[in-house]
């Protein structure tokens, strides 16, 4: 869902060459068709694969499912090549910080939306405010027309969405990490040109954690509401479990037959359209004054690419930085969140322009609050 | 669960001589523990062994699962045996009437609280009031403690609770039948004695439909409040869908995974006290002026016995009915709903004062409305 982005952005520019890779032939074929990159079928869950690609070329993005994410990102460094992910996979990429740095590579891992965007701004905030005190991200998906019962199709791969909804997510409280159970912390959020949503915890703060050192950090999912509380019934009655359980003479993993239950239903209809939402607020002092940023992205499917409005939104923050990376704009070897090029002067702003070329477009506010 | 409170109530006749037949022997020698109940153990699921064990008695109380009932039924009438039923069965059991009337055999069905006394509520106030403009019967069995996420215990079969939840439910308004959704039309109800609960449609005005004739006509089931909602949620993820679903390389029924996950946290535990409420109203008019009738049964678990309140509340009318259909009290040939021997002079007093015995009293209430 958003490979496919990825390539449609870079085979735009004429320094670059794009090679696609992908185990379904339907899939590369639909590329080659929307964008003309160039294609190879690979088993990506195959590290070898993935090295004998990398070796090939001069970065790459990876957007492969989250479990495939490490392996994957592990066998790009040990063949010596900058890359740019996007598979937001469970484990710390900061383990492989050191082989990358060995090898003189740059890695900007979690380069999407939310994570991605999000991290550069609070990267951005947390340099520029002294100190920042506090940052609360608020991010959704959503498809246009609301369906009962979920109102909800996914963006993304579907079990990832189910893993925000079980995950406990970490939050900072008073310089402390809380975790509070996913799907908890319901609040209404009114947000321009959208209407109402209803926004819950997850646990998207992830590397933020540790990088900003910022007391009070809080992230959020949207949804219209509702969601979360229905989402909550299923998880209680056990329907997220992966350990498998006895039913008649099989036995079955309740996640899966929760997959099969609600994925028909959660898949976007081609050409269906669908909107990003993200605000992210950050306050502190400047200048000893306490003020409040924020950072309103409201982003809609595009019709005339056919590109649904969360898989630009995700994809165009990792081409971008993949393009940084490449031209050394961005050069510092290692496995990085995206907060620390968010940190460099200049890049957040870049960052804006480049997605506002693209027609994904950031609102900034400053409030004074004294 | 009902079976065994039934044995319990009989044993404690002189005049009669009680026969407990079951598959499970842990069943059988628990209630020889409990009544001193002579048990015999055989497979009702077959309606030959069924009619052997009528043949050898004078009148049959049936309270088997509802998907045996019919066949069961059927075995004893072919037996030429009484009856008193309480397997609620999903079909008609008036297909049996001519077979029954033809062997001279009385039965009754839906005899347990509700469908049960309240059909002989009604039908003693569709016979008292005229005309008898609306009836409400609103009812539920629930356990003391609310424990989340489902604050519900499950006193009977927990599959057929799953059926209240997915049958669409035929109220009567207006003088026509119109289908509800099951677990719609919620509403919050105070009830003296317990609080405040949720009522929603459900599909148990069964024969009332067809013997009353009330213009108005509604049966909804009692939980406490949210209840609804969150089966709502489950049956709408289509987990209570009873077709094969494919997951993985296997296929299970959705229901039957919906059984393993909810039905453990389900079952009462030892010694766990529940309640039982029901309220049925009737309106109408009585020489010639506007009255509301109320009846209001609010029964406790009975520490002393360890019978918990949904087994006895629907035991006793069951046992109550038998022994007047034994000593010809009640005779009709032919398979009844309870609100023909309720619409009877004296049988339904007779039948609060038989359960007022049995500590499970019933208040009732007369309003003139105008």
């Amino acid at each position: 869902m958003v490979g496919s982005a990825m390539a449609a952005d870079l085979a735009t520019d004429a320094d670059v060459s794009v090679t696609v890779a992908d185990s379904r032939d339907d899939v590369l074929a639909r590329i080659r068709e929307a964008c003309g990159a160039a294609t190879v079928r690979a088993d990506l869950s195959d590290p070898a694969a993935v090295g004998r690609l990398a070796a090939a070329s001069d970065v790459v993005l990876g957007a492969l499912p989250s479990r495939l994410g490490l392996a994957a990102l592990r066998a790009v460094i040990e063949a010596g090549r900058d890359a740019c992910d996007i598979s937001f996979m469970p484990e710390d990429p900061g383990a492989l910080c050191e082989a990358a740095r060995a090898r003189g590579v740059t890695v900007v891992t979690d380069c999407g939306v939310a994570p991605g965007l999000s991290n550069m701004l609070c990267g951005h905030a947390a340099a520029r405010l002294s100190p920042c005190e506090r940052l609360r991200i608020l991010v959704g998906g959503l498809p246009v027309r609301r369906e009962g019962p979920w109102e909800y199709k996914a963006g993304f791969a579907p079990l990832d969405v189910l893993a925000e909804y079980t995950r406990p997510a970490r939050q900072v409280e008073g310089g402390r990490v809380v975790v509070h159970p996913a799907l908890g912390g319901r609040e209404l959020v009114e947000l321009p040109g959208v209407g109402t949503l209803e926004a819950f915890h997850t646990d998207g703060l992830r590397s933020l954690i540790r990088t900003l050192g910022v007391p009070d950090m809080t992230e959020k999912t949207l949804r219209y509401p509702g969601h979360a509380a229905r989402m909550e019934v299923l998880r209680d009655a056990g329907l997220f479990d992966e350990r498998p359980l006895a039913v008649g003479d099989v036995r079955v993993r309740p996640l899966d037959v929760a997959a099969a239950l609600l994925f028909p239903s959660w898949t976007f209809e081609e050409g269906e359209a669908d909107f990003t939402v993200m605000r992210v607020t950050a306050e502190g002092r400047r200048d000893g004054r306490a003020v409040r940023c924020t950072w309103d992205l409201l982003d809609r499917y595009d019709p005339e690419t056919g590109l649904r409005s969360m898989s630009r939104t995700t994809a165009f923050p990792a081409t971008i930085m993949a393009r940084w990376i490449a031209c050394g704009r961005f050069r510092r070897p290692g496995v990085h969140p995206p907060e620390v090029p968010g940190a460099e002067p200049g890049l957040p702003e870049a960052m804006l322009d480049e997605l506002g070329r693209r027609g994904v477009t950031v609102r900034e506010q400053v409030l004074a609050l004294d």
